[in-house]
C-alpha cells in the first residue's frame, strides 16, 4: 500500500468514526430533549417556570446544565469534523469517545430520576456503536498513540482559525508572556506580590486594556462590533504565563467599557473610555458583598442621595484589583425601596488613589473614607481580591453611569459585561491548562522512572491524551461561541464554556501535579500554582452552581416551554 | 398505621434494596474477574507475570485497580448490613448506588480495550436492578434527605465498632485536637512554622509515639501482635485538627519500630525503642531520592565500610520531618554492586541535632556533614520535608538496623512498616474528610442565599450526603482492613484503601471548597486548608499509579494466574 493510500483510508476511517459519533451523539441529544421537556413540565405553573419547582428539581437542573455542557462540546467539536489536522481530528474523537459514556451514565441518573423510560438510553448502552466508538476512537492504544504525538508537539494542538490580527496579537503576547511574565509568575504567586509595574507598562503600550473599546474612544475593537477570538487568544496567552500577574488584566476593564457602552454618556464615555483603554486608571468592579454572593437582587451598600452626589455606606468583598486599581465600578443600591430588588442599583464610579500594598485606607477631604484590605487566597495572587469598607463616602452626580437616566440600571448594565467575563474566563482557563499540560509534558520527558523516561509508559501519554482531549474540546468550543457572541448570541453557551473548561482546568491540573509526583506538590514547581490558580475558576464570574441553575437549565427550560 | 409498624416497614426496604445491591455488586464482580483472567493471560508470558507486558497494558492495570477498590468499598459496606444506625444504612446504600454505575461504566471500557464481551454488563446496565437502586437509594430526594440527616448530626457519621481502649483513646485524642490542635492549626499552615513543642509534649505523654511500640518496649501495642484500629483512629482524630501538625506524627515512628522489630538486634531493640516510644528523639524516614520515585530498586545513595562503621555520601528529598527528628532511618546503598537492586540496601540510623527552621547544616567532628533544606509545599506544612545531602557522614556499625546481619535487608525491613503507613494514611484522609464536610455543614447552615440558609436547598444537602456517603464508605473500609491486618492480611487491601480514601479527600475537600464560594478559597478558611493538605494524600506513601500498578493489579493478576 502506497502511503498516499494509506492517508486516504485513515481519513476515511476517521470520517466514518465521526459519522458514528455524531449519530450517537443525535441518540444523546434525543433523549437529552426529552429530560429536558420533562423538567421544563415538572418545574413550571400555569405554562411559566415556577421560582419554588425549580428549587425543589435543583439536582435535575444541575445534572442537566452539566449533560448540556458535554453535549454542547461533543457536537461542537464533531461539527468541525475534517477540517483540523489529523491529531486534531483524533483528540475530537476522543473527547467524543469520553464524553459519550459519561453523558450517558449521566442521562441514564437523569431519566431515572425523573421517572422517564429509559430504553433509548439501554439502546446506546448495549449497542455495538458505543464499543465500537470507545475502542477505536477512546482505546488505551489509541490514547496512548494520541499522547505521544501530543507530547512530540509539546502541546502545540488544538489549532483554531482565527482573523489575522488575532493571530498576530496573539503570537506578540504569547511572546511577551513567556519572556517577560513567566520569569515573574512564581514571585508574584509566592510573596503575594502586587501585578508590578514592569509588566504593566509594556501591556498598557501593548493595547491590553482597550481590546473592548471601540477605536473612536483609544481602543482597538472594530467599529462593527466585538472581536471576542481576539480576547480570548490574548488573555490564553498571558493565561498560559499566569493567570493572576497578566491573564485577568482585561476582564476588569471589559465588563466597565460595556457598562459604559451601553449606559454611559456622551460625555462619560469621552472622558472615560481612552483613559481606561489606556490602563490609566486601571479599573476593578465592586459587585460582590458580604451576604451576597450571587444573589444581585439582595445587595445593600447604600448610597444616599446628598447635594451634588451621593454618599455610600456600607461593604464590598472580593473586589479584585481594588487596591491598584483609580476607579472602581460600585454596584449600589441608590433607590431604598428593597422591594425593587435589581431595579434599585445603579453603577457609581469611585475614583481613588492606586496602593500597591495589601491594606489601604483613603480619606476624602470631607469626610468620607474606603478603606480596603486584601483577602489572602490560596492562588490567583497578585491582583488581590479585597474587602472594602465605604464611611459616607461622596460620589458625584457626573459618576454615576447614566447620570439621571442610569439610576436603578445598575443590574443590566453589569449584565452588559458578564457574557463577556465569562467567555473570557474560559480563556484564562485554556491558558492555565495548556501551561499545565505542557509542564507535565516537559517533566515526563525528562524524569526517568524503572529505567525509562516516564513519556515511554503507556499511562502517561493516556493521561496526556486524556488532559489534551479536554483541552482541544474547550479551546474550539470557546472560539467557536466567541463567534457566535459577535454575530449577537451565544448568552447561555458563553456559560456552558465556562462551566466545561473551569472545571476541566481543575482536572488538567490535578493530573498534571500528579504526573509530576512529589515534585507537583512543591512550590517551586509551576505546576503547583497552575493547580491551585485553576482552583478559583469555578468560583469566579459565576459559581459554577448560579450558571449551571439559573443560566443554562433556566435557558432550558424556559426554552422547552415554548417550543 | 403505628410507628412501629413504619419503622419495621422502613427497615424490610432497606433489607430488600441491600438485597438488591448485593446481587448487583455481585454480578459486578463476576464480569470484574472475567477482567482480571483475561488481563493476567494477557500479561503472562510462560505462566508468570512479565515486566514488560504489563506495561504494555498498563491502562488496564491501572483501570482494573481502580475499579478493585470500588468493588471492594461497596462490597464491604453492604457486609455490614442491618448492623448499623438507619442512616449509616442509608449512607452505605447511597454509597452502592452511586459506585454500582461508575464500576459499570470502568468495566464497560475494560471489557471493549481487553476485547472481552460486554454481554453481562449491557444487561446490568438495562436492567431494572440498577435502575430501582439509582432511584431508590441514590436518587435525588433520598440523598437530600439523608444529606439533611448528615448535617442534623453534624458529620458525626459512619460509626464504627472498636474496642472501649481505642473509643477512649479516639475520644481523648478528639478533644485534644479541637482544643489545642485546632487553634493553632491555621498559623502553622499559613506561617510555615515547625509543629511546635506545646503541641508535640502533650503528644509525647499521651503517648502518641508508642502507639505501634509494644508495651516490653515501652510502647502501648499489645503484646499479642498490632492493634491498627486504634492507630487509625488517634491519626483520625489528630488529622481532623491538621493532617500536618498532628494527624502525620504517628506514620514515621511506625515505619522505624517496625523495621526495628522487624530487623533489629535486642541491644538495638532495648536501647531504641523506648526512646522512640517516648518521642525523644523524634524520627525521620530517608528512602526518596531525587532521581527515584517509587522506584526503590535504583536507589543510590551510598555507604562505603569504613573502620567502625560506614561513610554516607549522596543526597535523598522528601524526607518529612529530617529538620525536627534526631534520628533518621536511611535506606542506604551498602554494597556497590549494582544488579543486586533493592537486596544492596540496609537500613542505617543517623543521629543528628534536632533543628527548629528551614534549613540546617550539620558537620561531624571527623569531617562528615549532613545538609537539609525544607521544600516549600502547597500544604501538608509543619513538619517540612527535606532535601538531604549527605558528604563523608560517619554512621557507625551499630547503627545499621541488624548489624551484620541486616545488610542487604533494608528494602525488607522498609516494607515490613509499608502497609502500616498506607492504612495509616487512609486514616489521615479520613480525618481531612470529616473536617472539610463538617466545615461545609456548619458553612451551608449559616450562610444565606435567596432568602434561605444554603443548606436549605436540595443541592446542598445532595452534596452533603454524597462526601457523607463517600467519607462513610471509607471509614468502614478502613476499620475493616485494619482489622485484617492484625490477622494477619490486608497487603492489597490497605492499598486499596489508601486509593480509595485518598482520592475520595480530594473530592470531599473540592467539594466543601465549593460550598464555601468565594470564601473556600481564602485562607482564612479551613476548608482552603484542607484542600491544599488533601492533594498530597494520593501522592506520598505510595503514589497512586505505583499502588495501582505495582501492588493491586500485580496482586490480582498473580492470584489470577495460580486460580
Amino acid at each position: 500500500m502506497t502511503m498516499a493510500t494509506a492517508n486516504q483510508e485513515r481519513a476515511r476511517d476517521r470520517a466514518d468514526l465521526e459519522a458514528l459519533a455524531r449519530s450517537l451523539i443525535d441518540r444523546l441529544a434525543a433523549a437529552f430533549e426529552t429530560a429536558v421537556a420533562r423538567t421544563a413540565a415538572l418545574c413550571a405553573r400555569d405554562g411559566k417556570l415556577d421560582g419554588a419547582l425549580l428549587d425543589t428539581h435543583q439536582w435535575l437542573c444541575y445534572e442537566l446544565a452539566l449533560a448540556n455542557a458535554d453535549l454542547f462540546a461533543a457536537r461542537g467539536l464533531l461539527a468541525i469534523g475534517g477540517n483540523v489536522s489529523p491529531l486534531d481530528a483524533g483528540l475530537g474523537l476522543a473527547f467524543a469517545a469520553q464524553a459519550a459514556p459519561a453523558l450517558l451514565e449521566r442521562l441514564e441518573g437523569i431519566h431515572v430520576a425523573a421517572g422517564l423510560d429509559t430504553a433509548a438510553l439501554d439502546a446506546i448502552a448495549g449497542g455495538a456503536e458505543l464499543r465500537r466508538l470507545r475502542r477505536e476512537a477512546g482505546g488505551p492504544d489509541v490514547l496512548a498513540a494520541l499522547g505521544a504525538a501530543v507530547a512530540e508537539s509539546s502541546g502545540e494542538i488544538a489549532d483554531v482559525r482565527v482573523d489575522e490580527a488575532t493571530a498576530l496579537a496573539r503570537d506578540g503576547f504569547r511572546r511577551f508572556a513567556a519572556d517577560v511574565v513567566a520569569p515573574l509568575a512564581e514571585a508574584i504567586h509566592r510573596e503575594d506580590l502586587t501585578v508590578p509595574e514592569i509588566l504593566l507598562q509594556p501591556l498598557r503600550e501593548m493595547g491590553v486594556f482597550g481590546l473592548s473599546i471601540p477605536e473612536a474612544y483609544g481602543g482597538s475593537a472594530p467599529a462593527g462590533g466585538d472581536n471576542t477570538p481576539m480576547m480570548i487568544a490574548v488573555t490564553e496567552a498571558l493565561s498560559e504565563a499566569s493567570l493572576a500577574a497578566a491573564g485577568s488584566l482585561i476582564t476588569r476593564p471589559e465588563i466597565l467599557a460595556r457598562a459604559l457602552l451601553a449606559g454611559g454618556t456622551a460625555a462619560q464615555k469621552a472622558d472615560w473610555l481612552p483613559r481606561l483603554a489606556a490602563g490609566e486608571p486601571l479599573c476593578a468592579i465592586a459587585i460582590t458583598e458580604p451576604d451576597a454572593g450571587s444573589d444581585v437582587a439582595s445587595l445593600k451598600l447604600r448610597g444616599t442621595k446628598t447635594a451634588g452626589g451621593w454618599l455610600l455606606d456600607g461593604a464590598k468583598t472580593w473586589c479584585t484589583f481594588a487596591g491598584k486599581a483609580g476607579v472602581l465600578m460600585v454596584v449600589t443600591r441608590t433607590d431604598p425601596d428593597r422591594s425593587l430588588g435589581h431595579r434599585g442599583l445603579s453603577l457609581l464610579l469611585v475614583e481613588k488613589p492606586s496602593y500597591e500594598g495589601h491594606a489601604f485606607d483613603y480619606r476624602q477631604e470631607g469626610g468620607g473614607r474606603l478603606a480596603g484590605r486584601a483577602i489572602p487566597t490560596l492562588g490567583y495572587r497578585g491582583m488581590h481580591s479585597f474587602d472594602l469598607n465605604f464611611e459616607n463616602f461622596f460620589v458625584p452626580d457626573s459618576h454615576v453611569i447614566g447620570e439621571a437616566g442610569g439610576l436603578g440600571k445598575g443590574f443590566y448594565l453589569t449584565m452588559a459585561g458578564m457574557v463577556g467575563g465569562r467567555i473570557q474566563t474560559s480563556g484564562r482557563a485554556l491558558g492555565v491548562m495548556k501551561a499545565a499540560m505542557t509542564a507535565a509534558i516537559r517533566y515526563a520527558r525528562d524524569r526517568r522512572v524503572f529505567d525509562a523516561p516516564l513519556i515511554d509508559f503507556p499511562l502517561t501519554r493516556i493521561k496526556i491524551a486524556t488532559m489534551a482531549a479536554r483541552f482541544a474540546a474547550c479551546r474550539q468550543l470557546a472560539y467557536a461561541v466567541a463567534r457566535e457572541i459577535d454575530l449577537g448570541g451565544g448568552r447561555m453557551e458563553a456559560s456552558l464554556v465556562k462551566l466545561l473548561a473551569c472545571r476541566s482546568a481543575e482536572m488538567v491540573t490535578r493530573e498534571a501535579l500528579q504526573i509530576h509526583g512529589g515534585m507537583g506538590y512543591a512550590e517551586e514547581s509551576a505546576v503547583s500554582r497552575y493547580f491551585v490558580d485553576a482552583r478559583v475558576l469555578s468560583i469566579f464570574e459565576g459559581a459554577e452552581e448560579t450558571l449551571a441553575l439559573k443560566v443554562v437549565a433556566k435557558t432550558l427550560l424556559e426554552e422547552a416551554l415554548k417550543a
